[in-house]
């Protein structure tokens, strides 16, 4: 009675994006509808056209406008090592730090065998589509979060990568630079002590 | 580098979104692209069809389809009271009560002077309209929300509607039903012991 049935398709179409509940839709709808019609209107032209024109790379598996991406038509990359990362986001914090000249393999998720999300939704029979195509790569690097679900991923990678005799490695647990050891956690403190080296 | 500009511009307008920063904008894409893109199409569409067919109610200011709302529609309500609320919702919530047949004027907002959100932006300027042009009004029951803003709104509308001589009364504050004494905050208590009331 209150809300008319534009508003009601509005709040529901807002209600599929992860993490917005009836209260956010309402705020969002209401604001739009109220202060920023031209807003909403620019992201659903934003939306049309995302959809129309962004799809995986080809090789990397990450959301770009071209068949490849520009970082796998890159020529200078080292083609023997493959960074498996999670999000483009986690894929640009090690681009910036400037150290790593190898490839990437972006899963655009991860496994989550709760929400029932196992290796088809998840990038990796992508990856092993790309590993078994692709003769050059001879390290695979994990890279996938240090959570629950992250570790499940790379445990699950470092199985399939073995299983296809590739060298397997996992960006290395410990302290993080800047902390006083009183205030890391103790899975840190125990990861680094098992894994501490001569120095 | 790693965002294509499509991606660029979703990520963009998906942060004029009331609450979403980049971090969720970024999660909302990815989802929707990877996973919904179905969603994607039908947000783009109820957002287009929002714009272009919700608009205010001429008479209460809630957002509607047709030129009067619904309740406004009514003739069964009581056209000597009009109760002024912030949000449709805070409406749907009076209307559950089954309590109250008046009619009323929904704000779609409140008074944010630190904002900059004056009298224009929220409403004010609408129902000072529609309290000059209707001559049924003879009560004014504000219902806005019990917080700052909501009470400098009711602060305002209690000197328009004093200075239009309406009577002009605010909810009643008090102790919710429900709780006990000593979980109820101070600042409840003392108004609910100022405003006892003979029983």
């Amino acid at each position: 009675m209150v809300a008319a049935s534009r508003l009601e398709r509005l709040l529901a179409a807002l209600q599929r994006l992860p993490g917005v509940g009836a209260r956010s839709a309402a705020r969002m709808a209401y604001h739009l509808l109220q202060h920023d019609r031209d807003g909403a209107l620019a992201l659903a032209q934003a939306l049309r056209e995302a959809v129309e024109g962004v799809r995986h790379c080809a090789s990397c598996h990450t959301l770009c406008e071209q068949e490849v991406c520009a970082t796998c038509a890159d020529p200078a990359r080292d083609a023997s090592q493959l960074c498996v990362v999670e999000t483009p986001a986690d894929q640009a914090a090690l681009e910036r730090t400037g150290t790593y000249r190898g490839r990437y393999f972006v899963l655009m998720g991860r496994l989550r065998p709760l929400d029932g999300l196992g290796p088809e939704a998840s990038g990796v029979r992508a990856l092993l589509q790309r590993l078994q195509t692709d003769a050059a790569v001879q390290e695979l690097i994990l890279a996938t979060s240090f959570t629950a679900e992250g570790e499940a991923t790379a445990h699950v990678l470092a199985q399939l990568g073995r299983s296809l005799g590739l060298r397997v490695t996992r960006l290395a647990r410990g302290v993080p630079l800047g902390s006083e050891l009183e205030f890391v956690d103790l899975g840190t403190i125990a990861h680094a002590l098992a894994d501490r080296r001569p120095t």
